[in-house]
């Protein structure tokens, strides 16, 4: 039923000496977006011809480039300036339009179903989302229940949410890992798969998809059939780290908020790889949540672990976490170091609690309702100058509120030092003014500078912290 | 996980002698009700708790006395007077409560499956659709493709539009058919599901059950999985024609105009076996839009059949159709006396071309998006003695335009001779004044006579017609 | 892939004024005769072309006009007496040939699957096992384990032999029942099969059908997927008890003996419902299994069966039993009068403690290899006048033994009656002489003229017992 | 229901510091072993026990050390010497006793499932066939048809016969290949994944595990359920070369020559990939028999590729085929380097040729019962000194007979350098003399030397070659 046409004559001079061949090809969806009113269709193209097109666009990219040796979104760019995708009207339903698309997700003029479906999920999440919940809405959101609500709906939509026994794992970590750390998440995913656990991560390559790749070995040896491997980006991200090939439920958030509340509320157990900064927000984050009285009692494995050459570095996050969110916020989480084997047995007796406190309570197993997620850390934080010198980095506060300013600082550091606004920003207004305790700031610098030597964040040319420390 | 007791001791008095054993019951919903908000959960336990609340414990008792002996729906409500229905919130999703209900649905204190399942289908649709489309809402409807989209909705949200080749047979005819026409309507079930075809009625005894129930026997000798028996009522009609057991896909839709909606979307072709003045309304309603131009060329199988005594039916019918609408509508069906395989073998021919039509025209094979129905048919009738005043059956209207009328003549009639409103208003204010040409106005007469003669029309007592003609 | 040409014109005179049509076909088997060596496909076929040929034909054209309102198997056999079947090579496997087969198994010139999948079975037990174990070896069979393993064998190879929890209730009883005593065995089958219960009787008419109807409409209630409705048949009966259109699991066992090893092995209880001097040989069958010292403690629910009218036939069989096989015979089964939701209940409860003692004895679900029988039930009894001379019909014997000479001279006296062998028999030597005690020849005598004048008994004329007693 | 005992205590000196956890286990098996006759369960157990039984250890331990690092199966037996597998009976099935078995087939205690499949493969080969076709009947098939009715009723009996569109390739090769060669064949494995095709090889690593490999990626990519991993193997093989993990549909030949028949009769397609002295001979032997008259117009795709480096390799061989067999030979491969996106497709297209011949002529697509293969390719050949000097190595000879005896040369070297009977006859009687003219046996010496130098063979010490030219 799809159609094809290869456009080799297109592309006159591939880069870097590479065939480039490009196909257009028109897909006709099955799933989510099969059974479509005429109505929810014409809607449908005009949200993907407006103003989130382009949106649409570097995100399809992303996917139809999945698997390709090279990470760096730009290159893609620019190979592929031509790609061009349109959502039509059928009457019967949704055709997808593709210019120009990379040749390397087609197979002898089809493309590869995996692929596709990817795509799907991204038209799914990109444009119709934007159009039952405008960025407008996203941003309007302002009631804790309401965001809730907006997340489930979404992962809803996305059918991530099934009956079934908890054996969901998140399995978070840096995309930019060592060797040896890259093989230890393959061995962690094939313990895991081993026993019967499916995997979940924010796409991308590293420990995101070492996990994968070892529990789809695992998955295979028990004979596991309908194994998931759920990916859960946000438009920020997936371009920089498209969803690898396994994945092969996907979601896009509208933004790193309603990513991490999606995060915690499928997961039944979070493991934590060696990871750069964002893994320290990730970290923040989810204590920040598990550190309130309101979820006093709720079991919630959480395991931090490497391979022993890593070792190092979770005593540096678990100092810093003594440090500023003191000795019981270190009760939440296990440290183990280079045991791939007690790790999985680890999550099987943790789920196990969680299991029975679900069914206790009546809570659902695909969704953590009774998790408590305050609006503080459900609100979209922008990390302006002003934003920044409103974090409150104090002893004396409550940890939970500690944590949750760590994790805005964080989130700006990152930006400051990476993301295309922050970058400017900090161009234009100098760097960003920190308030906090002298401990606190150093220990965070510590940590910031270590990861910087350990080339788990990616900074082109001399460190130079984008931050100052006002006491 | 669902919880039973027994209440034998709560009813003391079984009438006429049966035991009348009454069940408690806790149940919690598969399928579309299954994965909820907290919030969904929320707006359907108030929904179901507020205006909706009879309507709900008529229909529910409705599909829990399905397949008793009695079709008198007054009997089942005196039977089980202490029944009631509540829908309660959890977080884990909906459950639902049943007090004092009909012990015949359950076995050792299991709600049975396919009870079950038609049960949950009218919380969805009773209490459900009435939050998403208040009865405000299906009231205030004015454009006809916004109806369109939401008899769409409503069919997609009772998992009734599928893939797969075209293959579902409408039937029509009456509750209240001899004996002999019954077994007509099994043996022709029977050839439909010969050859693969699905059945889809209005629920209720008679015509409407026969199909499905000899459709099931071929189903099974051609081991035919995952068949489908679709049932399509509405509130008005569901206690009186409860849902025949067989059915296991059901809907109920809002209105006698959106469940008419809903039966020519879905259809891929319609047989009308012999029924009174409701199987006429039909009749009428499906010629007033293939006659329109803007259908022109559209295939709809349209069979008109019965045994060999039911030709007469038949003839008039087939001469009430060339009187009023001309010859040319006769086009638009085929009258078939007598012969079942004959039936299902041009059904299936028709359908042949049904399918060819949607590929070449992009329609999809769930819906009939083509179909062009205007607004005048889907308002819906009020059969008020100012509106059937305003009916004009004279000769010279477009023949669609005549029909659109004769239908709401047929419409009201039917209101004036049986329904509680209709009555009650003849009583009051006499006899609707209905204006049409002398020669139509007798056709109809005679046709409503005969039909009372042939007891298709339940009448109590000698019939005095409830309307008078004005030429 | 399957071919068939109308002979319309090969039938100029059809009996009765019915329309004859006849139709040849070739057909490709699917399931167990599918994946067949060219060694194989070669003895099928001789085997088929062989001395089975007859036999083939004769169960072949039982199972084509399966459905038809008449049981009379001459009629089908004058009606179609060009009717033939050939098995034939290809090196890709087996096909059929038919000629000149009744249309009635057809639709639009396809065989109907489930007529299809019981002519496989046809093909695969008479030709098939013809060859793996010929009539020579079937009578050589003189080993008791041999003969189990010969009918496990059978049962697997005809995929009756499924994991899965105890289901399968086989019903007994007559074939010529009064209306009233059909319809309680459809209720029976109603409550059995909305309990989850599974049905296996002798295919055929009245008894035999009923339970599988009613469980038909309970499987559907209950949305029961893969329901097994088995038919275990012999040669010699399958042409007079054509299996009716529901059994999706045939097979045709060698002889009476076998079918009834069959019966018992796979059953996980048994229901007696009201039957002829089959049925009582049936009971008696099982009686002498059950009272043998090698099954005591070995649970085996048996339940008597019928409506309020036919309790005196039960008494009947009742009293019989304790004048012959003792108070203690009495204790294996449970007569339940007019109750079919109480039968469901014990079947239900003894099916019970049938699975806990196969897993603590650690016997399979699907085949009763616990149970002992001796060689003297297993070996096939050909009722001559010197077989019938030397059974012993005194008190005094152990209860197992009488019973096992009972259910000879049961079966003699039905092939003196109406098999005709046994009718020739006695015409050209006289009534059979039978030795016994005055009260147990009586009370047989008795039991029997009863049968008679309840019709039970299939007898042209007047009723002449074919044996003397002697004492 | 399986149950475990580990076992560390029994293994007070685990080897090389690695912990060698041992377990005790009962196994119940599902699939073709699931539901057995008593007696079969006997024999089952006694052919176990008896002379077979060191086989049947030899060969599960192969499986339940599948995975691991070592290719040695010395140190495999050395390490796990205490380990014994029994099979014992009980009257519901078969139980499968392992003591001391490698931990590493266990996960907590439980089997893991892929592992436990492999083994009831190796228990119903082993013990079943040799029970159904014992060693002696394996030698004494002395007719060519009893032995391809053999082939297939193996092949059949381990499930490996199925109905479906052509689609499965049989990739030969060496298992001791470069680290190119290796991820070449993977590469290939991922295009015919891509295109829907399923994947044969003889277990194993090396080319006979990269394949599989690629194969499940693009399998996954696509979505494709139930995708096929077949390993045929024989029990001279399994213990060097033991099954990879990915194999999930495994079966033992009883020897060498079944196996190779196997292989072509099952294949729609063939990819050899570079190897040794092995995959010489397989290469003959399918030459021999696409070269026979009786097998003229029969499409066989059959490509010969590696990566570019390989080139020479193929060149060698290519050399030498034409040199002996002639250049009509070459017409039946196609040689294609480095590219296995070609590889691919010339695959798919020589299969639909293969499809629309077998429908032509009505063979299967699940068995090649078309393929001639002569008696003498057929037999087992020992290659003792006699059976050697027995040689004829000439021009002159017809193509196909001369590829049966070079067939057989290679055959007899390797065995003459690597396996134990064969070195024993070496140095007991010297080289082997092989007849033959001067080029032929040149051409051939080159090609062993140059394997030799590519460490194609694994040979200790100085290469010396076994055998003597005499011309």
């Amino acid at each position: 039923m799809n159609t094809t046409t290869m456009n080799s004559a297109t592309d006159p001079e591939p880069l870097e000496g590479q065939t480039n061949t490009t196909v257009d090809a028109s897909l006709y969806p099955k799933g989510s977006l099969d059974i479509l009113s005429r109505e929810e269709v014409a809607r449908l193209r005009d949200a993907s011809a407006g103003g989130m097109h382009d949106l649409l666009r570097k995100c399809a990219l992303a996917v139809l480039t999945s698997g390709s040796a090279s990470d760096d979104p730009h290159l893609a760019s620019r190979k592929y300036a031509d790609f061009d995708i349109q959502v039509q009207q059928q009457d019967r339903g949704v055709r997808i339009e593709l210019k120009n698309a990379p040749a390397m997700a087609f197979v002898d003029g089809h493309i590869i179903r995996g692929v596709a479906d990817l795509l799907f999920a991204v038209v799914r999440d990109i444009a119709w989302t934007a159009m039952e919940m405008g960025p407008e809405d996203a941003q309007q959101l302002e009631n804790s229940a309401d965001i809730t609500d907006a997340v489930f709906r979404l992962l809803r939509h996305a059918r991530m949410l099934r009956h079934g026994d908890p054996n969901l794992v998140v399995c978070w970590g840096g995309h930019s890992i060592s060797r040896e750390e890259y093989l230890y998440t393959k061995e962690v995913g094939y313990e895991l798969g081993l026993r019967g656990l499916d995997i979940c991560t924010g796409c991308g390559p590293g420990a995101m998809k070492g996990p994968m790749k070892g529990a789809t070995i695992a998955h295979a040896k028990q004979r596991r059939t309908n194994p998931r491997y759920i990916g859960i980006t946000e438009p920020g991200i997936i371009a920089a780290e498209s969803p690898n090939p396994i994945v092969n439920n996907l979601v896009i958030m509208p933004d790193i908020e309603k990513r991490l509340e999606a995060f915690v509320r499928v997961a039944h157990g979070i493991i934590v790889f060696p990871g750069g900064a964002g893994t320290a927000e990730e970290i923040l984050y989810l204590l920040g949540v598990l550190l309130r009285e309101e979820n006093a009692g709720l079991p919630y494995p959480m395991i931090l672990t490497g391979p022993k050459d890593s070792a190092a570095y979770f005593e540096e996050i678990d100092r810093f976490i003594r440090l500023t969110l003191g000795e019981d916020a270190t009760k939440h989480y296990r440290i183990i170091v280079d045991d791939p084997e007690d790790v999985a047995r680890t999550m099987i007796a943790g789920i196990r609690k969680v299991r029975e406190y679900r069914i206790e309570h009546r809570d659902s197993f695909y969704f953590n309702w009774s998790l408590d997620i305050p609006l503080d850390l459900q609100r979209p934080f922008d990390p302006t100058h002003e934003a920044m010198a409103a974090l409150d980095l104090h002893h004396g506060r409550r940890p939970q509120d500690l944590a949750a300013d760590l994790r805005r600082a964080f989130s700006g550091i990152v930006a400051g030092n990476v993301k295309e606004a922050g970058v400017r920003r900090i161009h234009e207004r100098g760097p960003f003014e920190i308030h906090g305790d002298a401990d606190i700031m150093a220990a965070l610098d510590d940590m910031l500078r270590s990861f910087v030597e350990q080339r788990r964040m990616k900074i082109s040319g001399e460190y130079n912290p984008c931050y100052r420390v006002i006491r």
